[in-house]
């Protein structure tokens, strides 16, 4: 019996009260409460992500890694090492309490010395994956193939202007689809890291996006194949590594997957931090991808509002979550999908519940935003009031429009002659918002 | 006869040599001179927008009206006011020696009190015009409707809630597409300066969304009733003055018109200041728009990248703009497209030659960088060393993958087998920057 | 006896329990409770402003004004219509029930055609401000002049490269000074609006800091010679209108203070929007002011993070204030200060009641936000955590530091000799998180 | 011997005339051309920095190192990988032709197990470097002390809530300080890269910018101690690896010096890269320091405008450079500091050689600008026109406000009376960008 990375924290990390000052406890996070019908762990579907909480080591651009991971050595057994990760990280989930986590290939398998040698490691480690989730209950919420920190894939990975290149990441690709099938992972996730350029001088922007229209159909199609049943997903980014990464946030995905016929075959994984990253805020993207049936599933997280950066912080604003949470309760949930901590501890958080904090802390705050978003949706005024708003395309006038009977110069007939002169009207914005705080803090 | 509103100002500001200090002439912009068989000035097709220049009065959100333009104030005589206006504005164009102008519609014509007054001003505006175009030889390098002034249009036009104002914005649409075809206008102008959102509280992007492709299916269909030859041309923008504004950059545009099978009705007029509030290099926009075959026509601009508002500035780069001209000049020039300046004075510039100035810098600029392309072009070491960078996709691995043969399975086993493990190749990023330093200083 | 300009307003927006949906109605700002042992009004003095709420329009960069404020037409009786908006400005400060207002000279009195008339206009209105404080009891929480909308000050007002500008702009100060004196104002602002410059090209650095730092001096020796008894206070903001403004941040505006012997005779008022504008959050502006004993007031307001200009939206966000309140509550409250709502209305929010509901969801963030700041305050984990976390500080080794007894070379020998070898210690940054919002929401 | 790192690279990289197309030549880079009396060898001072080149290995946040370093490796014997480094950093160097180099302790010497290990390692590897500086001729522009790397500053050198860790930070300054002095360098560097702080929660800003100053004070006692001749500088940014840096931009640092007295005792090291992510211009960071008798040095680099953190590229635009070397040369020069290329090769850039590509590329950047802005100051229009626009200031009423005679009120009562009534001058910006282009191109 091996010795717990965790040895200060309980078995199972409990719901307290809200008054209660324990910190390894959850004060909002009861995942037997019902919302609306359903449990709040179905509404959550939390998931934690293993190379920010198990594979990396605290490093960045200025310093070294500070982080108490022993795994994260340089050692002489790989694969004992890999095996230790694993096991921190069951022991972390099952603590935790929460019902998924996710991986990239590289996370948990050593890359060895040739790709072959990196399959059977990662069969291998799949293999106690596969043991640990059934003696735990945890499941796999999706996987993902690196395809990003290798320096074969300095210049992209589809979008490579080497075609061998495009080659090494359909095998990885490949194989970690299979391993997520065999997992019964619910999704399989494809971020497209440097899927785009550093500089325009050297980059022929049409064959690279044709290339990776051309990747995407491969994976649909080997999904066809082997049958895997989980939802293929896409997360956009605008940049980061990159100067410019092309699936650059939701509307841009969905563009580029309707004008290659791929439109009903992928859906968005929206992290928050890449929303603002692109200029946008997380809202927008969810609500985007929500009014366009593209939503799939979230990396919950949260960037500095004066950092340029993807700091990947754990989310801790529950205002910020609230409408994000509103428009993900009026579709009726994330179906497959669930909230994926793609969230990463402080440099300076070097204590070993440090990761228990920032979970505990990121998940009271879905939580928190969950029961506000529900209390939104049975009061329905914000839905009353938008409705009312738009009701005059219900007349006769709106309906001519949309179903195509009216033209531009009949519309335009009408107004010369006076029929139709508008008036405006109050937005009301200070007034929806009133609505929203009121019900927030009530 | 009139007094001349420019008196200071010779008749035709002159070509002159590089080396003269004379302010009133260009020192770059030479018309005839024949770059790759085709003169200067068919390339760059420059054209002064009337708004900016003529019904702008220097006011900015935290000061009044600064220029001396007489007709901004107000007049008991409007239709005198917009005459008085138009004679500056030609004036002014044929002394600068120009090709084209641009117009909103409300820019020549006073509002009046109704629809009807509106559309009668405009119609005998319009006629003196056509009266100045075949004077001087101007032309019209595209006409738009100002759908985003009028308080009407706070919640946007086609995305109104209001079916009555989708209607008005379709009476000035209609009217001036017709306008435009009279005065023989090479191109029309969508900017959706309101299309999009302040809030997502009070809004349905479904709903709006659906609204924004009717609009334009309805401006095409009227575009071919009554025979216009002209491109249409959409005009993305991020933000500002909403939030959020659908027609975000090229790719959502490209996106968006796909998805409504618009792609081959319109093309784009990409702005440099819209592409930098977007997040994106100018070169982005342009590099995007020639790589999906939608380079429509460019408003010449430049943003302060300090500062996070359309500042509208006169371009002053030529280092900004060789490598968009780069791309122009590959794919053969902008067609019926040109450069317009959609640029301002500084509030400070309050000398009316200042106008000169600033047209006469921004068109140097251009002229600066078309030579400098044309060189790169030329040259073709940039071209050839792109060309060899991804040569490998012209092998057989990189056909097999392009003509749909290879799938995922087949080439993971290759790698697998270690036939297929790439290393990486430099990108010399730096070297291709050097070559194009050497290329403009040389 | 006049009608009333918000006619189903009641006399005073009356405070309701939490659970309330009557939108006219305080959720959360009940002006006695005690915190701390003051009464929330006092922790808060609230103010409105008269620009935002009365003077101006709706207009915005790309369209025209929208609001329903009858005095803001072109008037034949500029008196009259200034009247009129005292007269409804009042009755909304006194419904609102907020114990304060602020102005510029120019938000109530005409500029008329000449300055001794604008000063003569400006008595007027002063003496009828007066009447109308006796009567409610509204009092004036800090004067200002407008520097900045008139094309004289196109260029800057002390750092204008005309010192007849410096002189003009002298005039106003002095005068809104007496003003401000007269009306019992409570502190004076000075924003250096268009102290700054568009481009450095035309621009002299030195030259300007030093004509900044005599006009400030300027001030003071007024201040002193009229026996105002207020306090002055600078408010920064790092750009717009111009492209750089001198009094860039609240660090900035320090050392500049301290160079030039001011740093006891101003405070500053700091605005949230300007520190986000800045690249800090609002809450470190407070930290930093509170930190130098230089926090004077509060512009209460906040931007869009996705827009780079300055919103100037209501707050709505109790988590980005309650920090900011924290420290306010730590340091004893504003002194002279309050929280001023420099923010307006959107654009599209045209009904006159918006108004009420703008500063009612103002107000509610505030006093939610005070609520929890005084609970953090009361628990003292936080305190209690940072005093720990620099205990090292009050040992010997940090004394010797910071008394000044201990050298580099007598430091460096103790590393060297391996008495001093430092582990680091976790941050705790989400823990600190945690106890926060356990404290908000709990 | 030992055989040459760059084997395919020619003794000394040429000056080629600028038709040249070899790449390994300088086109515009002679040193021995004589700008205003002064060799240009002398204006520019080039240094390359030893950490970007030969101490990183080209990893970033999401991906492995990808550049051909051998010495980054792990090694059995780093003092030999260190020699192996020195080796090929000298024979760079000397190769490429430029006369200084910058490093930090740890980019030269192992940090071995103990600080005395190190201490001993530096020592050691110093008198390495002294040889080298001896046979070629190569100088030390700066030293500096890295007190970011080690997880013992993950919180802070000098501003370290541990007092331990502020002492280890005071003995590497101490010695590398001493080490700066051996090798003859001409200033010494502090960045405070993590002088500053990731969360406010944690963070006591009073207490840290007490202890700060105390740091730079004692290096100024160490330094007058030790006898060190050369100039102090600091280096500022405003954020990265922090949240927020305390030493934010040069304003900033000058209230603070100037604060705690230390304003004669230290000059700015201006970095372009960290200008820009303060959100000023590079040009107005040189200016400020210019204008404030603060400049000091230049870590010459430049960002991506679309990106938010430092990217460290190689400058390239002559554009950008052209005013602030104008500053530059409107003072003389940089006195002991210099153009130090603080910028590294893109990832994608492993070829040995594109090293030398890119200094190459950054440097004939440099000297392109230095040639223009001496063209510029040669010219003198700039001035002349700058100094015409404030000449009011020279008048009696200017002279009136700058020596203090004049007051408020007398300013006031001569405005009231009608004297004083300024009308606003043209800013002429655009004019004045046309006389810079002009130069630049003519």
């Amino acid at each position: 019996m091996t010795q717990p990375f965790y040895p200060t924290v309980p078995e199972h990390i409990p719901y307290a009260s809200a008054g209660s000052d324990e910190a390894l406890a959850f004060k909002a996070y009861d995942p037997e409460i019902l919302i609306r019908g359903k449990r709040m762990e179905e509404w959550l579907r939390i998931s934690v992500a293993y190379w920010h909480s198990f594979a990396a080591n605290g490093s960045d651009m200025f310093g070294a890694g500070t982080f108490d991971r022993p795994w994260t050595q340089q050692s002489a057994d790989p694969m004992q090492a890999a095996r230790e990760k694993m096991g921190a990280a069951f022991e972390f989930i099952e603590k935790l309490g929460v019902p998924f986590y996710c991986f990239h290939d590289v996370d948990v398998a050593p890359t060895g010395s040739s790709y072959r040698e990196f399959k059977s490691n990662l069969d291998a480690l799949a293999d106690d994956a596969l043991g640990y989730q059934e003696r735990t209950g945890i499941r796999l919420l999706w996987g993902t193939a690196n395809l990003f920190t290798h320096p074969r894939f300095q210049a992209g990975a589809a979008t490579n202007p080497d075609p061998e290149v495009f080659a090494f990441a359909a095998a990885q690709v490949k194989n970690m689809l299979e391993v997520t099938r065999r997992l019964g992972g619910a999704n399989y996730v494809l971020w497209g890291g440097r899927e785009g350029y550093d500089s325009l001088l050297n980059t022929d922007l049409r064959r690279e996006g044709a290339q990776l229209a051309r990747f995407l159909q491969l994976v649909v199609d080997e999904k066809h194949r082997i049958g895997f049943n989980g939802t293929l997903l896409i997360e956009p980014k605008p940049m980061e590594p990159t100067k410019h990464q092309y699936d650059h946030d939701a509307a841009v995905v969905h563009g580029f997957l309707a004008r290659h016929g791929l439109e009903h075959e992928y859906k968005l994984n929206i992290e928050a931090n890449h929303a603002t990253l692109a200029g946008h805020s997380f809202h927008h993207e969810i609500a985007y991808a929500a009014a366009n049936d593209l939503l799939g599933s979230v990396d919950a997280n949260r960037g500095d509002p004066q950092n340029g950066w993807d700091t990947d912080q754990f989310p801790n604003s529950v205002e910020d979550l609230v409408l994000p949470l509103y428009e993900i309760v009026q579709t009726g949930g994330l179906g497959n999908g669930g909230f994926n901590f793609d969230a990463k501890l402080r440099r300076q958080s070097i204590d070993r519940n440090d990761l228990f904090h920032a979970h505990i802390g990121g998940i009271d705050t879905l939580a928190r935003a969950l029961t506000v978003a529900a209390k939104l949706a049975d009061d329905g005024t914000i839905a009353r009031m938008t409705e009312q708003r738009y009701s005059g395309w219900e007349g006769d006038l709106g309906r001519a429009i949309t179903d195509g009977t009216a033209t531009l110069a009949g519309l335009a007939d009408r107004v010369e002659k006076g029929e139709i002169n508008p008036d405006p009207v109050s937005g009301q914005q200070e007034l929806y918002e009133n609505v929203v705080n009121d019900t927030l803090w009530g």
